[in-house]
């Protein structure tokens, strides 16, 4: 994907020239992103996007075509536009690692630097980070709802553009889904790819036997044929039947059949018993249509035999209540060596000011107890009182003893990476911990357990003097 | 946005795989592209995508680097990656422009050609046009419900990636709506683009006031202010309207306020009051936050004063009932000179065999009456039965006297372009002029009129007989 500094609400850019005009460009400001509301109305999201944010960030320059195209808009001046010819992203960020489990309210990425840097690059990452993150905890849903099953993702005819689909696979991949029929994901990210044969394979041959045994002499180890074109129990499962026999009398072993229309708990059943009678007890059940979290634990909990779910359309747009996007926003915190705060007549939309730590309190076997974040400096105490961010007369003490860990670090100084970045398999390793440690209840899919984020004293008695200030 | 020739579920490459090696890859195929339930519970969608869908086949190639990735597979035969080398589409492409109102089981696309080329493509054609098709539907709508309003795409920080991002100001520009934050766009495709600041600007400055009188001293003529940030109607108005009398002295006028928050209706109706009492009847009012098309049906219902909506999340995403994703398929129709059936149980999910033509009825000024889907080269006679393609037992006869146009026309052969495509106004313009000529009723958000879509009695009669044919 090539990133275009133009890649960005206009807004950034009248902004920075404002900014420029006031000579306030280089003065420090942080920024931070967050999201307001849990995605799917769950209760956790799985942090992602941050690769592709901070290899947008390195890259970040306006090329001549640019500024040519800023000039025709015929509102900027030229001082603007030479500035814009030597910007460079020279920021800090701060940030969880891909896989991360984050949650409602909390400070996600950091931007710490000039304004004009830290302003301009809102959009861009908002883009980047909402949409991965919102496929990652899709994805990291539709895992958990199949168990042990296995989950393809096979969403990039409904994806959202060529791009979106190769974003969808690497998402779902951190999420927690294995492998993917995007060939072109396959290519860039290494990620295993998957597919067989479509209906029109089998519309192609004369009737639906002789397709399969044209499939299966092709690729005799490979074979999992589609058995819905034309009758599934009637017509499909018995053919494919007779080609697995075929195949053994050759020396293979068919590998599945994939079940793509009508009662797939009912089917799956029957096309288990079917073969498991024909002695076929390894042949996989392959299922798709329109399958989601919700559908697979359905499924699963009517004793369907479903070994593999292909998951497409609602992976690949992140379909259900509460999904869609994810509402990141971008807000200021602080600016020229002052807190700063976005006050409104609703306390669950004002900001958080000023630089913060965001820390993950844990138990002594590791399982995740709640976060909270604090001020940037603050040292957290053993059994002092922490607050609801959104609702401050909730409050809570903490235990006698704590421990705990910061959920971010530094990835980048100087607008230049600073970590090694992981791998994708190192990212969904990271998730599928982050999930085995949260709390009993918090990965239900339909009202579970919120986990708790608090806000500690010095960030609680900081907001409150700026919404004082603010009401005099 | 570069198209890669990996850009597909990898099983159009295995069924690729098996053609050739049956030797059916030359056989002459069509494939039809249509969706089965109109999106947004509507009654028609806009068809987006074509030019897109055409340079992504016009530059189809296997690279090198491709051929590496997919012999790393350790699926495929080396003739088969010579075959690929070797790769060009040369079929004959059928559509629709850009901006037609298409509906439910419609063929939309019709691909024609070899098996194999025409196959390979169904995954990138259906990422591309299902995208593209859902945005622009969605633009319509909300264009629809804004009426003489004006509507603003704001949606590329929660697009679904980069590109995601550039496609839906695409698509939304063809579906009516003429102008977008995303500079990216702007560059890309022409689209006018519009932004003044964000909360930001406001919270860098000590107090509104001083921010609004900033941003007003460096775009003095294009200033819209966003009055939100603290109180919009006790700070934020005032503070405006003390902008615009400053601006008003030094021979500018200010062109208007945004709202982002809180009881929309309300806000606009006191905002327009306040300005048109302070003496600035001509004071737009922008506004933002959440808008789609039943809210902005709503807010204008109840007296809203709005003239300007800026809409997001929903129109990027294409949220809402029936939204998130088109459904498009693509399926073959005619192999090696047979007309093709995908048969199920249920009729509703049987396809329209054979080679087709789509046909629009009109009255005597040019409004459309309804589509009929005929067998190539079937006269469609007056006064003839008609059937519904998902309920036969549903017909009506056409009128003694009937006029009618192809809505679809050959747009490309052996692989090239041969039509002058429209540039987006162009499409846009056919969009709105389509809208104007729908039946009463079909525009309706909720609960619309449904355009009727039947099908010939030559084709109704060849589906049967394939059926009969499938059930023996």
């Amino acid at each position: 994907m090539r990133y275009s500094a133009l890649m960005t609400d206009l807004y950034e850019l009248t902004m920075l020239a404002g900014y420029l005009e006031h000579d306030m460009h280089e003065k420090p400001a942080s920024f931070d992103l967050f999201f307001r509301k849990n995605p799917f109305k769950g209760s956790y999201a799985i942090f992602a996007g941050l690769e592709p944010a901070l290899r947008y960030l390195e890259q970040l320059r306006f090329t001549e075509e640019d500024l040519t195209y800023l000039k025709s808009l015929g509102i900027f001046r030229p001082r603007f536009l030479e500035y814009l010819r030597e910007f460079r992203f020279r920021c800090k960020v701060a940030a969880p690692a891909e896989g991360t489990a984050v949650f409602a309210n909390e400070p996600l990425v950091t931007v710490e630097g000039n304004l004009a840097e830290a302003q301009l690059v809102e959009t861009a990452l908002l883009n980047i980070i909402n949409f991965q993150t919102l496929i990652a905890t899709k994805a990291a849903r539709v895992q958990q709802a199949a168990g042990d099953g296995v989950v393809v993702e096979f969403g990039l005819r409904r994806a959202h553009g060529p791009d979106g689909g190769l974003g969808v696979a690497r998402a779902a991949f951190i999420g927690g889904v294995r492998s993917t029929s995007n060939t072109w994901a396959g290519q860039v990210y290494g990620i295993p790819t998957r597919g067989t044969h479509a209906h029109s394979w089998v519309m192609a041959f004369e009737d639906e036997l002789e397709a399969f045994r044209a499939y299966a002499k092709v690729f005799p180890d490979d074979v999992i044929l589609l058995v819905d074109t034309y009758d599934t129990l009637k017509s499909g499962i018995p053919n494919a039947i007779t080609v697995a026999r075929e195949l053994r009398e050759a020396g293979h072993e068919m590998r599945g059949v994939r079940l793509d229309s009508g009662d797939l708990a009912y089917l799956s059943r029957e096309t288990r018993r079917m073969f498991d009678e024909a002695g076929f007890p390894e042949v996989k059940i392959v299922a798709s249509n329109e399958l989601e979290e919700y559908v697979i634990q359905s499924i699963r909990s009517e004793g369907g035999r479903i070994d593999i779910y292909g998951v497409g359309t609602e992976l690949a747009t992140a379909g259900g209540e509460g999904g869609g996007a994810l509402g990141g926003v971008y807000k200021l915190v602080r600016y020229n060596g002052e807190a700063r705060l976005k006050v409104t007549q609703d306390i669950a939309k004002a900001t958080l000011p000023d630089r913060k730590q965001l820390l993950r309190l844990m138990n002594s076997s590791g399982g995740f107890l709640q976060d909270v974040i604090c001020r940037e400096g603050e040292r957290l105490e053993p059994g002092v009182t922490v607050y609801d961010p959104t609702n401050p007369s909730r409050r809570k003490k903490l235990a006698a003893s704590i421990s705990y860990e910061e959920v971010r670090s530094v990835v980048m100084e100087n607008g230049e990476v600073v970590t090694a970045l992981p791998d994708l398999e190192t990212s969904a390793d990271r998730c599928a911990d982050q999930l085995r440690r949260l709390p009993e209840g918090t990965l239900r899919l339909y009202n579970p357990h919120i986990y708790k984020v608090s806000i500690s004293p010095g960030l609680h008695d900081l907001r409150e003097q700026l919404m004082a200030k603010h009401e005099t």
